[in-house]
Formats: C-alpha cells, sequence, structure tokens
C-alpha cells in the first residue's frame, strides 16, 4: 500500500496514476493544530487496514497527477539520523566514525519538505550545501528496547529522503536542520510490500547524472539494527522518521539544479533547488556580527 | 502565571500551594493522541489569557501537594540545546566549541520527563552520567527568522531544565536523549514575571551539596540571540523547548542521588536517580557485539 499526503495535509492511498482519499479515518480532523491528522492514523494503521484495503477497491478516485504530494509525514515527535552508515561514504569524507560505533544524530523535523517543495538555500555563498540519497523508516508502532527479532514490525513503511546539509565545522545537527533540508516522499510504501530492506538499490541525479549509487545491503547497520540500537536508548513512536544514512557520492547543489532520488520498490521523486533569502545568520556569523557590537 | 501539567497531562494555573485546572480550554480534548492538549492551548496563550485569568480568580482549586506534577511540555515538536555556552563550562570541558560560534543542536523530545519522574540512568557500568544545570525556554510562538527585537514575544515562559548526558565518544546527541535525560518543570512561569531571562541566578545541589551556581548574564548567546540564531535556521513552534546551556561544575550522578534545581523567580525541583535496565546497547557496544556475530 501506498500512503500520501497532499492538498494541505488529506491522507490518500496511491494506486497506478490515481489517488483514493482516506482522511476521514483519521481520529484527529484536518485543520487541527499541531497538524497530526496523518500520525494519528499511521497509529492505527494496523486496525484500520481493513477498511483502508475496502477504500482501495471502492472509494472515489482522482487523478495523481491532479494532486500536489507533500511530505507524508508532516508534524513527527522525532527525526532521528545515522551518519557514516555506508563505509565509502565514510572514506569519502575521510570520518573517524561510523554508525555502529557512533550511533544517531537527530534533525529538526521542521526541516522535513515534501516531493513538490524545492529545497531553499540559505544565503551561504562561500559554503558548499550537498546532496545525500538515503532509504527513510516510517515508524508505525510504539517502542522501547525493542529486539533486532521485533523491529520490522515497529515499521510502518519506507520512504525517500534527501539529506540536505551545509558543510562546515558548526553544529552538524544545526547545518542539516534548516527548513526544506529533509525532502521525503513521493509517499510511503508499507513494509508488506518490501521484502527485504536490506537489498535495495537507490540512486540520486543531479540534473539526470547519476551522482549516487547504492544498495543497502552496504548499511553499517542495518534496517533491524537501527531501531534495535535506537530504542536501546529513546522511545519511537509512529510517524517518526529515521534516515539511514548516505552511501558515497555527495557533492553541491546549486541554485537551478533538479535532484532525483529513487528507492527501488518505494519511489521516485525529483525536487527543485532554489536560493532563499535569510538563514545566513548560523553561527559563525552570529558571533562575528556580536563581537562587533550588534548583540552579546 | 505559572502553567502546570499534572495527573495524566491535565493542564492548570498554580497559584501559591493549589492550582487551578484548565485543561478544558484546549481545543484538543485529554485523552487524544498524539497528546498535544497542551501544546494546542500554549499557541493560544495570549488570546486565552483572560479567560485564564478569570479562571484564576473564581476556579475550583485543589492542593499542589495532592497531584502529581508531570513536565510542563509532554511532546513538543522540537527540543533544542546550545551547548558550550558559558564559558567557565567550556574550559572545564576543554571544549573548542563555543555557542556563539558553533551554534544549537537537538536532543530527543522523548527524553523529557517531569519533577516527579526519576532520572533513570542505562546500564552503562564504565560511563559517568553527568547533571547539566539549565535555563528552559519554552516557546509560545511560531517564528523563522526572528529579530533580537522581537524575540522575546514569541517565548511563553521559563522553566527549570536538567540536561543529563553520558560521557564519552559516541554522538552526543544520542548520549543525551535516553528518557528521562531532560527532567523539565516544575512548571513554565511565563514571560512576564521574568523582568530580564539574561539576568537570573540559577543553581544546582546533588544530595543537598551545591555543584552548580551561576547567572544567566554569563550565557555567550543571550535569551534573545538564541530564539533569532534558532529561527535563522529553524521555524519554532508553540511548546518547543530550548536548553539554553550549562554552566561549570557539571559531576557524576549515581543511583540514590537526589538532584535539586532552582532558578531564581522560576521554580525549583527534586528529582531521584534510579538505575534502571537496559539501555547499554548504546553503538560502542553495539559494533563490539556485532562484530562477535549477532547481527550487521
Amino acid at each position: 500500500m501506498r500512503i500520501a499526503r497532499y492538498d494541505g495535509g488529506r491522507i490518500g492511498l496511491v494506486d497506478g496514476e490515481e489517488i483514493v482519499e482516506v482522511t476521514d479515518l483519521s481520529p484527529v480532523p484536518l485543520g487541527s493544530w499541531p497538524p497530526v491528522t496523518e500520525i494519528a492514523l499511521y497509529a492505527r494503521f494496523d486496525q484500520l487496514r481493513p477498511e483502508l484495503e475496502r477504500r482501495l477497491a471502492t472509494g472515489a478516485r482522482v487523478a495523481l497527477a491532479s494532486v500536489r504530494l507533500e511530505s507524508p509525514v508532516g508534524w513527527p515527535h522525532q527525526l532521528l539520523a545515522y551518519p557514516a552508515n555506508y563505509q565509502a561514504h565514510r572514506e569519502e569524507m575521510n570520518s573517524p566514525n561510523r554508525a555502529d560505533k557512533n550511533g544517531f544524530f537527530l534533525k529538526a523535523t521542521s526541516s522535513l519538505s515534501g516531493p513538490r517543495d524545492p529545497i531553499v538555500l540559505p544565503e551561504l555563498a562561500d559554503r558548499e550545501v550537498h546532496h545525500e540519497c538515503e532509504l527513510a523508516i516510517v515508524i508505525g508502532r510504539r517502542g522501547r528496547h525493542v529486539s533486532r527479532e521485533d523491529a520490522l514490525d515497529h515499521i510502518l513503511g519506507y520512504s525517500c529522503l534527501i539529506d540536505v546539509t551545509v558543510r562546515g565545522t558548526e553544529e552538524r545537527v544545526m547545518r542539516k536542520s534548516y527548513d526544506t533540508f529533509t525532502p521525503l516522499g513521493p509517499w510511503i510504501v508499507t513494509r508488506d510490500e518490501i521484502p527485504d530492506p536490506d537489498d535495495l538499490d537507490l540512486w540520486l541525479l543531479v540534473n539526470g547524472e547519476v551522482r549516487q549509487r547504492a544498495n543497502t545491503r552496504d548499511l553499517l547497520v542495518d534496517v533491524r539494527g537501527m531501531i534495535e540500537l535506537a530504542t536501546s536508548v529513546t522511545t519511537l513512536e509512529p510517524g517518526d522518521v529515521i534516515a539511514t544514512g548516505t552511501p558515497s557520492g555527495v557533492g553541491p547543489i546549486r541554485p537551478g539544479d533538479e535532484v532525483r532520488i529513487h528507492v527501488a520498490g518505494v519511489g521516485e521523486m525529483t525536487v527543485a533547488v532554489v536560493q532563499g533569502r535569510g538563514g545566513s545568520n548560523i553561527a559563525f556569523e552570529y558571533a562575528a556580527r556580536t563581537a562587533a557590537g550588534g548583540g552579546r
């Protein structure tokens, strides 16, 4: 099953080139604030499944091309990320870290954006901003201290994720947390449709040229391991997203670029890159400016 | 005004030794999932203020001692933290980083716990777990690219926060993100009651002995600056929490300890430390175990 979010938070099931709306099955009405309509539905996915199947068979359909897809998760409880989780990427970055030794960090949940939203670059003229191609795990069931054996049962499904990163020496979490720096989509493919998440080809193109190509079998910490490790520290909730790490081939993106990500069996999306205004006030400039008397 | 959360997510106003319930003023009923009842109320705080004042004057009261206080924020959108934000703490840690140069990172929102919840230590026999005494900012109004001049208008209020940290070389975000590693409370004091957030004494005691004592005037990035800097990168939402950094004097806590934090004009809380089970599976052990054949 492919679950998408669109047109201001509506939830729908994608079937070929059509979509069937199921927003009304969430206990949280559309337009509520905080906007957790889809999270509430995802938490009940297993019990709603028979009704979702029925809607898919008999519900009203509209053309997928007529809607505007959004991030399939809009307001998650957490957005975890495993850095240095492919050996070849560790080598290209000369990174002393590795995910199986150093574990996970977090990105700002507000950095999530959808398949039709552009990546908005901050005004950092002297900095490179890089694309990172990743498989995303979306959690479906609450868990703490989840074993490897039970890990897949806690997954709702999978999605494509671009982890956008300003290179530099400031806090990495901050450099990865600009709004629009985590395009997610185009939808969630439920786990029953992915026989083995540790054998998925994924690739990323910039302006039609392949920049990254890998298979999740090369993850240092595999999908089950990422759930086990995360929940040995934190409680994962339905709707939480895990960015599983990027393979080698990362590189700069610039205004006007088109970034395409494809995860085999999951889907594909193409995201534009645009130059934004502001956002240059990351710490190195803050320090310089405030030293000149603008603040403390 | 002092806003507390208690007895399974109820919201109340604290007046001396009594509390007046106002849960019904939230548009999200108690018992909803995700549990965002208080976030929805905080987002409407300004418009609800006249009614909150009326309740405080005329509402039914119960003894504060008869309720169980919880974290005043249970399910925030983000929990930001500014590391190395006091010079003396930078020196004791030999840290090359500084908040005004390196910016912020994030803690897991699920690490939040309340003033009556113990800090639960993971089974990491060879590791020190440290207390860090901090002022917390709770956001009341959505913002991106907020200026220093407007920053205080985005604050709902202030609270006491203990940033608990496993020392080690793994991802710092992970070492700070264990469940119960961010006690917050005992309530939120609204910003109108704090004339100058950059002149607040704060201190922390372990078993009655003073370990940390400072004043927020020594912050490298001040309260307005933290809002300006955070929103140059990310969108802050009502209910978001900012841990403003710890002064010097951090040190180990052990099972059986009692940790007391006090922020002048805000409040005080005393939290127990207990030994938990599990949680030892952070990455350094994960790597060793999986190398032995337990997984990848």
